[in-house]
């Protein structure tokens, strides 16, 4: 393959703090870490990741990219994710199947509706 | 698994054409289409997928969370994606052993070096 997707980077003013608290979020693993860099995996060796990276600006508006994740029980889900730290985010999405969240640097990302039985 | 990462959500101006000239890129499929949606895929059934999303507001300054990609062939690659339509983006990062680039609708995205040999 000419292009593999190694991870996305993710600007962040406590990339530590961060890298753990997706970790915990997800169950992903930490795979590196510098006080500038840290990397989490869903594994070891599975890509691509998530590598948040320290920067000196803020965030500033809505992210022009964000994740999406499906849930088994999204309002469960939801409801955990809320208990880390994520707060409710409205981007004037209106009534809608996902739940956009945000993480505790005000990063948004959607927790899709749970996925068909059967 | 209690949230599977299903989808990098960009925001677009013209989703279909970034689809495709992201498809084009990556070598992937699109696997969705929707006059203000489109999806691409490594493959059908290959998760995280990108998603290209109508909205009606532009890109303003440097995007919070960017994509990274391990090349084979970092210099063959740059020429490649440069010859499709990106450009050689400056966000201050000075000489480095990745290559910054942006698609189309100016996302930033970075070619990282070549993987080691052997």
């Amino acid at each position: 393959m000419a292009l593999v997707w190694e991870q996305v980077v993710v600007d962040a003013a406590d990339p530590g703090a961060l890298a753990d608290w997706w970790a915990e979020a997800l169950g992903w693993t930490l795979v590196s870490e510098d006080p500038d860099e840290y990397e989490i995996r869903p594994a070891p060796d599975r890509l691509p990741g998530l590598l948040f990276l320290r920067v000196p600006e803020a965030k500033a508006g809505k992210n022009r990219l964000h994740l999406d994740f499906r849930p088994d029980d999204q309002a469960a889900e939801v409801d955990r994710l809320i208990v880390l730290g994520a707060r409710r985010a409205d981007i004037g999405q209106g009534e809608q199947s996902w739940v956009v969240l945000a993480d505790p640097e005000g990063n948004e990302f959607c927790v899709l509706g749970g996925r068909p039985a059967g």
